[in-house]
């Protein structure tokens, strides 16, 4: 046994669920963030930032994630202090972004075009695989009254460029339109607003629990209303109805069930083939307006989208997603060469009224986020991401002798006018150490400025060249 | 009187001390921070990013800012959840560093050159002009044991520049080295630790309040402590000592005093004028190892600056900072041309040993930080930044009617591969409205996809051309 005399260190460790990277993989964060902000932008995105915090009162204005909310309060706070309104770090960018379109309506231009790339933040419970500070990349289009059909297709275009810029393999875009399941739903006689969210719920686990288990669950849902439609318990778990065989009142909805989850789970190749087979399929009303509005904008968007890639867009009936805010478009995103991302990285919809209730206006708005830094924590922990580069010079300027300094420095000072990223070595030290630490920090070239010679450390080349002249 | 019969709208305000910008003016300050970072790059820092909180003991292991620091709480907390450590949002971006080094000592290559440009929060009473969340742009390089002189002059380098290119007029850095007021202190047997920081904040007071308050607010510092260095009271009231006339065993003090701001009163126009003004002061014993080592190390900092142009550099002895673990540089900076702005706009300076206590190593530095929300805003509200522009969009494409969709989204789509910034407007109405949306957001550049004409909103120019081939 070897006795430690070492001194017991503590290393402080960041929060769990806070993450934060080596320099080399900021670096990598700092492309990507870098390469899609670039898209947003060639777009006509405009930034906004949000303040990290709002008012409890306007988070939790859609009173449906109270659990998730940090609250902020000052260490020391007296008794006057607790007359100010209490605050929270902010869950998601699109609370905030109603916030503000509302407090700064006057002076924006409609449609308003805005792209956000802020850390969100939510008290979970640690866990893994569990953020609880995240960057989010939103884009969002909201208008005035009525908002054009063409960004519900401009987002997937957007989205598809920004994640194609960052070479993690083939994106597929999965789009559907909840007309079509609400039509659907209008079909069968179900119209009750509660109903239908906890059916939508149901709905969208299908690719993750499979056909019987959702109408198993669309059914438990539903035995907890009594005949008037009040809802009699909502504890989740399955009543003894439903564990005991569907009652004989629920036929209407396994018929429901079964034939939404039919065309769900077809594959679509083009919006004419979505058209034929919805309207050859004799368990659709396609006289519903309802349906046949989907269907359309579903349509119509697909058409938009017909530029890209065959892999790159798919009608997808499945995509109802669980939140309960979209009307009618719905955007799920999935990385086909990525096995280990199963869930979609970027996901969004077409809401009926962003900021509205604050002004008394309507404002219906399309928009799409994508979960930046889950994508990025997956891919980096299953080894997707090089990162050969430990910060961003890309000159190490070499000190042969402390009287050559000046000499450095005014080498240094022409290269980095010339756009390039340039540090001096620190001390006078051999150069085979010099070297070294470029080679350390992955800093490609090192410059002699006592010969004026730079070598290129991938390749071993030296050559003789000027400060103000040369290129990489 | 008129009757008002519009509803009454209530709009949300962000929360005050947490600022918010409209599109135009967020697009200044990325370029600002696209800027500050072009530069910060280009001297090899590289970018590390921390988590927004830390842990309670980690911010508050120096014990000085307690009242500032916001805790967080999970909204709906239970007791389990109470086990956890307690965390708070980071108040700086330097106790956050000293954690993250600590953390991934082994990982890092020093010296180590960091920036970081994030948000931090202050619980701070609201007040006019107190923020409560702001941008910090810092840049720190630290090294184990021994940090070459040199860095100490790459600080004021890289903040010129980088202040240089935001074109608020001439930038001037004020130097010191706290070894001259350290040494000045030991020649006048001032050797107490707490003394020496309560005559370090009074002198830092020096431009703001003037010697002769300077001077009481030193005695009275000095009158809080008894024959036997006990700290007596400490209510920042003077007291009767001082009121009434400095008392005899002050004499001393009163002579440190005056002398030391007799030399940080002085001009000093270079390294030589530094040192032949302090060598022939009578009242300075030059011979103190503390006092020459602060002269030495401040004109090498000086000689390192000779490149920059007259006004950007001056030795100023007044510059002691009022934070204690300042140890040799210290620096300020003020801007000559904007007389709203009268506080430094970034200080810093170097200090002995940064994260060192975690990791039984010393980990010496030096680092500067730009106040940036605070300048942003200062100069935006006194009509600095000119923000012509409301989004980033280069160019629109007009939509002369339904069915030239195609074509507008093609031409569209050729301009931003050839990186342009482009919007396809919404809806195919009127062609003087499609150009009026444009001068409204402040895109130049209008393109007519039926004819392949663009025209410049600015010159009144329209041109025949080619999407592929177009340049601005």
């Amino acid at each position: 046994m070897s006795t430690k005399t070492k001194k017991q260190i503590y290393k402080p460790k960041p929060i769990s669920g806070f993450p934060e990277w080596l320099p080399e993989q900021r670096l990598v964060e700092q492309q990507w963030l870098d390469r899609i902000r670039r898209v947003f932008e060639s777009y006509g995105y405009c930034s906004i930032e949000t303040p990290a915090a709002e008012e409890i009162d306007v988070l939790t204005a859609k009173g449906e994630t109270d659990k998730e909310i940090y609250t902020l309060t000052r260490l020391q706070a007296d008794e006057d202090d607790k007359k100010e309104a209490r605050i929270g770090l902010h869950f998601d960018q699109t609370v905030p972004f109603a916030r503000y379109t509302a407090a700064h309506f006057n002076e924006l231009v409609f449609p308003f075009k805005r792209y956000a790339m802020q850390k969100v933040w939510r008290g979970e419970r640690p866990q893994l695989g569990r953020m609880r500070e995240f960057y989010q990349c939103d884009i969002d289009v909201i208008h005035v009254d009525n908002l054009p059909l063409h960004f519900d297709a401009e987002m997937p275009k957007v989205i598809y460029e920004a994640l194609e810029g960052l070479d993690i393999g083939r994106i597929q875009l999965r789009i559907s339109n909840r007309k079509i399941l609400f039509g659907f739903l209008q079909q069968y006689g179900i119209d009750d607003q509660n109903k239908i969210i906890l059916i939508t719920r149901a709905v969208d686990k299908l690719e993750k629990i499979g056909k019987e288990e959702v109408i198993i669950e669309i059914l438990d849902a539903l035995e907890r209303y009594d005949t008037n439609d009040n809802l009699i318990a909502d504890d989740g778990t399955p009543t003894a109805n439903v564990l005991n065989g569907y009652g004989e009142q629920n036929n209407n909805i396994i018929e429901f069930a079964r034939s939404f989850i039919d065309i769900a789970e077809q594959e679509y190749r083009s919006s004419d083939d979505l058209k034929e087979k919805l309207t050859n399929n004799e368990n659709i009303d396609t006289s519903s307006p309802m349906i046949q509005e989907g269907i359309e904008e579903l349509s119509f968007v697909l058409d938009e989208l017909s530029h890209l890639p065959d892999h790159a867009v798919k009608a997808d009936l499945s995509i109802v997603r669980g939140l309960d805010y979209y009307t009618g478009t719905v955007y799920e995103t999935q990385l086909l060469d990525i096995p280990e991302f199963k869930s979609s990285v970027c996901s969004g919809g077409r809401y009926d009224d962003l900021a509205g209730s604050y002004i008394n206006k309507h404002l219906p708005g399309v928009g799409i986020s994508i979960g930046f830094t889950r994508l990025f924590d997956v891919l980096r922990h299953n080894g997707y991401i090089k990162n050969t580069k430990k910060c961003p010079t890309d000159v190490l300027v070499v000190l042969p002798s402390e009287d050559m300094r000046a000499i450095a420095n005014e080498t240094a000072r022409a290269l980095r006018s010339n756009g390039h990223n340039v540090e001096v070595y620190h001390a006078p030290q051999k150069i085979s150490k010099q070297i070294g630490f470029a080679e350390k920090k992955g800093i490609n070239y090192v410059w002699f400025p006592d010969l004026n010679e730079v070598k290129n450390l991938q390749t071993g080349e030296q050559l003789k060249t000027d400060p103000k002249m040369w290129e990489k």
